[in-house]
């Protein structure tokens, strides 16, 4: 079972790197008003446990490993 | 108009970002078969193009800015 987890800076924080892409994408002709940068991690799970447990799991390892909730927000879905 | 560019590594290139979450993802009691780590990126362009226009330089982003076609793989899709 696979699971798609998108890990987005926050609104209200800064990101540097959707920054810098922005500016790049700016100075080649694109017309870019704003630009953020996020992560996704695809995590195929070991058979074995219902769909809601790993659910469960994914968000848990979301929110422990994969994000820094304090300037990141994450979504987990089903692929 | 916003658009979301997410960009993998290929399915045949090696993907150490993936390896190295997936064992200390392992490590931390969480049975995960596979892991891989991609990007996202969310363009807000400018208004005054029509949509289909607004999609095409969104690929031409994607294609030859925020991805690298060797070893990544892209998907455009509208928010």
């Amino acid at each position: 079972m696979k699971y798609l987890v998108t890990i987005m800076p926050r609104e209200e924080a800064l990101d540097p790197q959707g920054r810098a892409v922005q500016s790049t994408l700016n100075r080649l002709g694109f017309k870019v008003q704003d630009c953020r940068v996020g992560k996704v991690v695809v995590v195929d799970l070991a058979d074995g446990s219902n769909e809601s447990q790993n659910l469960e799991a994914v968000k848990k390892m979301a929110q422990t490993v994969l994000s820094n909730p304090l300037i990141e927000t994450f979504e987990v879905r089903t692929l």
